[in-house]
Formats: C-alpha cells, structure tokens, sequence
C-alpha cells in the first residue's frame, strides 16, 4: 500500500509524492454504524493512539480510533522501497526505554533489531566540515571529540549532572531543574565557551540541533540535560539508546503489531482519512466532530494531537487558559531528515558534521541497501531550514556537501534516491518529535497533561520520561488508557442494572 | 498484619519469627465454590504470578491465584518495623529496567523512591579488610578501586562487552556467549590474575560473590557480564541500577497495586497458605492439587514455582528431560541478607567489604531510621554460609566483625536491631535470586521456559533480560499471562456458540 506521505526522488523518475508503507490501513475504515455511543473515541493512531486503544480495548472497553492520516505511526513509520526501510521519523529504540522495550518483548521482536553505525568495512572515518576547515578523522577520534564536548556542556554539578537531575521522571521537583529550563543552550555555551576548542564547539552545536531540531537559542538546555539523564549522564550511553539499534525490517513492522492485536479483540471499529475538526465536551460524554461533517458520540475521548496541530481543533468549552499558553508557545523542532542512497558502499563507517553552513548539519552511515548503496540519514532543522520537496537540486547539493568534494568526486558521492517527510508541512505534525523552547516544560508540563473534563490527553510531547520519544508516546497512551479504563469500570459498577 | 516470614532480634526481646508487612493478604482466601473451573489457575503471588494473574484478569478471564505463603511478593517483600521498611528480598529498581518502570509509571509511584547510598554525612568512608589488612578510604577512592577491577574483569574484548554482548536480550543467539557461560568466575579471574593488585583482587571477588550469592567456582562468568551488559556496561551503570533507588515505603507497598488492582476485577479468586503439590495436565485442562488435598481445575495453569523449588512438585505427565536436568542442576545464590540497625547515624555514609574470612562480606548504610540510627545492610552468600537465625550470637559477631575494633569500639557500632529472611530454609525459594552456575542457561534457558502441555512457566529465573530481578519476574509474567490470554481467546472463539 501507498501513503500519501513522504517522497521519494530518483535521477530517473524525479521527485515523486507519497511512499509504500506496511503502516496504511485498508480498508480504510471499519465503522458500520454511525449511531454507536463508544466507550471512547482515541483521536489519532500514532504510538500514544495505539497504545491507549488496544490497552482499553483488550481490557474490555469499545473504542473508535479516528486518524487523519491513511497510515498508523504517526511521527513514526517506515517505507520499505526496493527491499529496504528507511525511517521516516521517529526510528530507534533500546532496552533501557522502558515503555518501548515493554511492547518489544510483548511482540517478542527483542531479536529483529539492525545496528545503525557499524564501522566493520569501508572507509571507517567521521568528516568534520565547518566553514574553515575540513578534515578527517577516526572514530576513535571522533568519539573522544564529542564526549569531551558534551562532558563540558553536561558537567554543571561536578558529577555530569547526576546532582541536577537525579530522578529524571520526576524532574521538576527539583526547584534547580525549573531553573535550567529556563536557560537555552545558546546560554550554557555561553557559560562554557572559553573551555572549549573550536573542532569541540562545532560538534556540540551540531549534536545539539540534532537533538533539538530548533535553534541554539530556543532550545532549553533542560531538556537536553534530561535526555542526557535519561541516556545515563555519559556519552557512551547517549550513543547506545540514541542512535543504535532500528528495527531490522522498519518501525511500521513494530507499530501494525499494536494495531493487530486492538483490532483482534473485536472491539476496535477506526476510520482513517478522517481528519478532527471540534470536539464537544458535555457533563457525561463527548461528541468529536470530523472535518467531513460526521459526529461521533462517547464516554470519553481521548486526543493524541501533538501539541504543534492542536489549536487546529476548536474545543468547547475552550482548553484552559495553561493548556492554550503551552500551544501558544508550541515545541521548537523542525528536523529536516533526509535519507540519500549513494552508489559507494565504502561509505557505510562513515559519519561526518557540516555545519553551520550547510542545510544539513550531521550525517551517519545507516545501512546498506539491497543494490549495495550505502543509505546515509542527514540531519538538518530550524537552524538553516529548507523544504526539501521544494527544491530536490539544493536539497542533493546539501547532500553532496556531506563530502569534502577532494576526497569524494560526484563519482565517489553519486546519489541514487532521495527519501523524506517534511514534518513541517506535514498538517498533523508541524513539525517533528517535540523539543521544548525555554521554560516551555517548566512553566506548562501540567497544563499540557491535564485532562479537559471527559477529554484526556496523551502525547510523547508532555511525557515524564523518553518525552519526544516512541517510549514516551507509549507512556503516555498507557496512563491515559489506564486512566480512561479505571474510570469506566467504575462508573459501570455503580450504574444500577436494569 | 504479621507474616510466618523472616526474624527479628533485638537486645531486649532476643530472636522473633515472623515480621509486620502490608503484603498479607486478609482474607486468606475469597474462594466461593470449590467446583468452579477457572480460565487459570496461578501458582505463586511474586511478582510473576502478579503480574500474570492481573493481565489475564484485566483481560476478561477468570483467574484462581493459589499462594504457599501468607503473603505476596515470593523473594521480595518488605516489613515495616517502627516506621522503617526493611527490604527482605529483592529492593532496587531503576527506570533502565522496562518491565518494573512500566510498572512504576502505571501505579504513578515514579516519586516514591529513596536513596540507598548517600555520602552527606557521616563518616563518609569505604572499609577494606581483608585477612591481611584493614584500611579505610574514600568513596572516591573506593569507586575508582572497584570500576578498575570490574573493568578488569568484564573487558574480554576491548570494549567491555559491547562486541560480546551485544543485545542482551538475546544473548545466546551468539555462539560466543555460550562458550563464556561455560566458564565460572573464578576461571575468568584465573585469566586476569596478574593484572590485579591484592586490592582490587579482593573487591572484585566481594562484588562477583554479592551478584551471585555463589562461589566463584559455582558462578557463571557470562551470568555476570550479562548483569554488566544490562548495567550499560560502565561501573557507574552498574551502581546506578543495581544499588541506588528503592521505595521509600517498601517493596510491598508496590506489590500490593498489582494484587489490589487484580482484585478490583472482580475476576481474581485467591487462596493462601495454600501449598501446591501436584499438577496433573490433560489434552484439554490441568487439574491442580494442594498439599491439602483439594483439586482445583482450569483450562490452563501458570506456574511461577523458582527453579530451585520445582522439583517439590510432582507432574503427570512428567515434566520434560530437559526441564527435569535443569531443576537437578539448580541455581546457586545462596545469599544471606543481613539488616542492622546500629546506634551511629554517622554510618549512614559508610560502607564495607570484610573478605574472605567474615561470614558478611559487604554492607552499605542504607538508610536512618525514625530512631535515628543507621541500618546497614549486609550480605554473605554460599562462600561462608550461615543460617543466621541458628546462632544469632554468630551473626551478631558477624556484623560487628565488618567494624574495625581500632575505629570503633562496641559503643560506636552497637547493634540495636537484627532483621532477616533466611532464604536458603525458605520451603518456597531455596534460595536467593537466581544465579546460575557455569551452563545452566547456555544448555536450559529454552527448556526452562518451555512450556508443558497446558501448563506454563513463568519466572524471573529464566527471563531473558534481567533475569533474577523483580524487573525479569514482570517479564515473565507479562509474557506467559499474554500467551495464555491469546489462546484462550482463540480458543473461546473458535468454541460454537450453544
């Protein structure tokens, strides 16, 4: 099946929308009565939506899962093209996340995992690119760099920020954790600037946006010091759960699993292509109007919508004055990942950072396809945005930029295939996995997880742990499923039978 | 409520059997009817069978829990004396451990942990005696003489693991990792001898014997660098998942959530003090018999029984060869824990090893109690056992004996409390955690969770990930209660409807 979503360009064909994928539903709808009253209606199908959903639906529940999209993921999914995945969005996960690694195990797929970075043959060496200088160097080089860089940028209590953020679920207890939301990371560099080399500052900016997908100045230092908690406050660990290992046949394979089994329980009726316009909270239910027209009655209703889409919907009453500050404000992340597929199979132990100049800042050597292409995932974001659909020359030559040209002729460098997803036209997204600006978190962690009276809310954006993550939005859609199923149950229980 | 488990001494009152927990259940049983035929019937309320027990009761089944003990929890609970929990088995939990965060995360106790080790105040040392000499040092000092010898000890290939080991979870997927459990400890230090100093020699064997409970000649080498894999393969991982976050108000009061939420169902029944003797399975249920004579009969059953205690039950049919030679084989950790409560809250910041020749070879502070004097905690294992409640006198000797008499006298470091479980004794463990001997998982992980006939086997001796910890317990519970959840489904499905 094909998605509407995503792209793909090929020196052959061009620039060509919409992407196979495992994750698109069909048919696309199963609902065979409009005048059901569900116990819930889940608004989106994405890791928090599915979860939720087939939470409650085996736990006895009956659920409407409406998605806008034609696919399920979300912020995550995976197009299989001639035998190979490529990840679209969100792509890898680790035994340490635990939402994540629960669902693995629940699947018994804790086997069907590849390795991102593998540096076993090939030209085995990171290409450091800034505007003055271009050079080379191994792994092992590499690697003492970025630690270093980051040990700096990470060390504000003498043990890495162990003292800072010992407990990272439950962060903002700490009165000290609220104070470096509010810093950027611009001004933390600023703290540490005469410390550190030029090669170390242009890396730590690189691995910053990288994580951020915004801009040094509207990226919370915070935040990235919680995914530096979560990692286990060292480099080694920020490698390991951040960028090693996929699932070997692609995210979609992990997601149809959640859908599968709601969708066995028989309790599960969904429609895709269906687009939430309004949503009407009444004393006892809900009512969740289509941009069709259609309405859809339930006991509860719970909205998966990412905080960047969520003023798209009009609520009545209206969200509370917090949770409309919070979309106000929205999430920083533009990430721009683009995945080349290059006709040089030596490339596979390569990485490098090109930055700041060019429109993509880090690239990794992420597999090898079917034809013996190395397939490499280039990271750009707000900090130089681009559109790559807009204009598929600037977005090769940002590619090819990757490659100091005296080391990698167009011969050496030749890009076979293009794939992406522009998050940040994507309408159910705008943008990718969440990244706070300054005091975001601190100010309105609350507010963004806080019910609206028979509506929950449940997103990796306001998860407490992996919040960004696929394991966050796992998180999230088993609190609110959690939440939505305790409270049915008990209701049911003390309605009289008739 | 006061359990038959664990003692307590103290000055005035001497030896006592039986401790105050909030793991006993009263009533002992809510069994209505004896010929009822359940969807289930579950052996064993640890975490396990709790987790089991719960899911498939959420799930829609109708579940009969049978328990040996007059508590929850198997080989961890908790018993609250004087407004301190004192953790009798299992204690320490870490949100890098996915199926026990999962369940923290689902009950919101993320908040609700304390710190095992502080260095605030107090002494503030680490005490090394050995037969030859006793000296005291930093925990500076102490963390960099421990990281160096267990970095010895684990770097069989020049990244500590990481190439060995490189997905945990399925570890024996990779020939290389069966021939390491074929090797004990001792094998491995053999290997390494001449790189350690006397130092680092000795805590290196205290912290292989405090993992295993076992002797270094009984120990798996690759059971252990399995622990330093899932640890992320840094000593700072190791200490911070293993020895740092416990709950504030005890491990039963965690337990309790998955029973309570069972019970809110109104699909669980339960029996304590109910001793399973025999299991007989059929084409098409299983009949279960107690030690007291009744048969209970269910579609399925689950048994959660530890490896160490199998064997006390009979099957018919018998249980497989394979299964039948890994019970024989056993697990090994013996472990002997040791709480103290000592009139010196400057320990609070102490710890010690006292190896070989003390029958407790390690203590930390632990905690202050509302008394205001320190509780250590103290281990021994298989290496010098002890049954403590046979000579208390001995025990008491044994936990003085971690004091050096130079820096403390018998009024610096007076013993005003003794707290125990003596798991070897224990009719229903056998045994500490599961610590296997050289080959026991290489040649029976597989037959140890297979399952027989209709009855299968659910236990944190044979998970995949952390195996001989709570977090494996919910593994297998999770796992086993899925499996029977999805074929019973099937099977109700497929049954005409009359």
């Amino acid at each position: 099946m094909t998605s509407r979503d995503g792209y793909c360009w090929t020196p052959k064909e061009g620039l060509k929308a919409g992407l196979p994928s495992v994750g698109v539903i069909s048919p696309s709808s199963n609902i065979s009565s409009v005048d059901t009253v569900y116990d819930v209606v889940v608004i989106g199908a994405g890791y928090s939506g599915l979860t939720a959903a087939r939470n409650m639906a085996v736990g006895g529940l009956k659920v409407l899962l409406l998605e806008g999209r034609d696919r399920i993921g979300g912020r995550s999914w995976s197009s299989n093209i001639d035998g190979y995945p490529f990840e679209m969005g969100g792509t890898w996960v680790h035994w340490g996340q635990a939402n994540t690694w629960h669902e693995v195990l629940r699947y018994q797929m804790e086997q069907d995992l590849n390795r991102s970075l593998e540096f076993l043959r090939g030209v085995d060496h990171f290409e450091l690119r800034s505007t003055h200088e271009s050079i080379t160097m191994t792994h092992k080089e590499e690697d003492e760099l970025v630690a270093s860089a980051l040990e700096k940028f990470t060390n504000i209590d003498g043990v890495y920020g162990r003292k800072a953020i010992p407990l990272p679920y439950s962060t903002f207890k700490n009165p000290e954790s609220i104070l470096l939301d509010w810093k950027s990371a611009q001004d933390r560099i600023n703290e540490i600037a005469t410390t550190l080399t030029p090669q170390e500052r242009t890396v730590l900016e690189a691995s910053i946006l990288l994580a951020s997908g915004g801009t040094l100045e509207t990226s919370s230092f915070h935040e990235f010091m919680h995914w530096w908690a979560m990692c286990g406050y060292t480099y080694a660990g920020w490698m390991e759960r951040l960028i090693t290992w996929k699932f070997r046949d692609g995210q979609s394979t992990f997601v149809r699993r959640f859908f599968e089994e709601a969708l066995a329980t028989k309790r599960l009726s969904y429609a895709f292509n269906t687009p939430v316009k309004h949503i009407h909270n009444t004393k006892s239910s809900v009512q969740v109007t289509t941009r069709k027209g259609q309405t859809y009655r339930a006991h509860r209703a719970i909205s998966t919508i990412p905080l960047n889409v969520l003023g798209s919907i009009t609520f009545d009453p209206p969200l509370s004055a917090g949770k409309q500050a919070a979309i106000a404000i929205g999430h920083v992340n533009q990430t721009v990942k683009v995945h080349a597929e290059i006709a040089n199979p030596e490339l596979r132990s390569w990485t490098g950072v090109t930055y700041p100049h060019n429109k993509l800042n880090c690239a990794v050597g992420d597999g090898t396809t079917p034809a013996g292409n190395t397939h490499i995932v280039c990271f750009g974001g707000q900090h130089n945005h681009m559109d790559p659909e807009a204009d598929i020359d600037a977005t090769s030559r940002a590619v090819s930029s990757l490659f100091d040209p005296k080391q990698y002729g167009a011969k050496e460098a030749k890009i076979e295939r293009i794939v992406f997803h522009n998050w940040s036209k994507d309408e159910f997204a705008k943008g990718a996995w969440f990244f706070s600006p300054p005091g975001l978190v601190a100010k309105h962690l609350g507010d963004m997880r806080e019910r609206h009276g028979n509506v929950l809310f449940a997103n990796a954006d306001w998860a407490l742990g992996w919040r960004g993550f696929i394991d966050g939005a796992i998180e999230e859609g088993t609190r609110v499923g959690q939440e939505v199923r305790r409270e049915l149950l008990t209701e049911s229980a003390s309605r009289p039978t008739l």
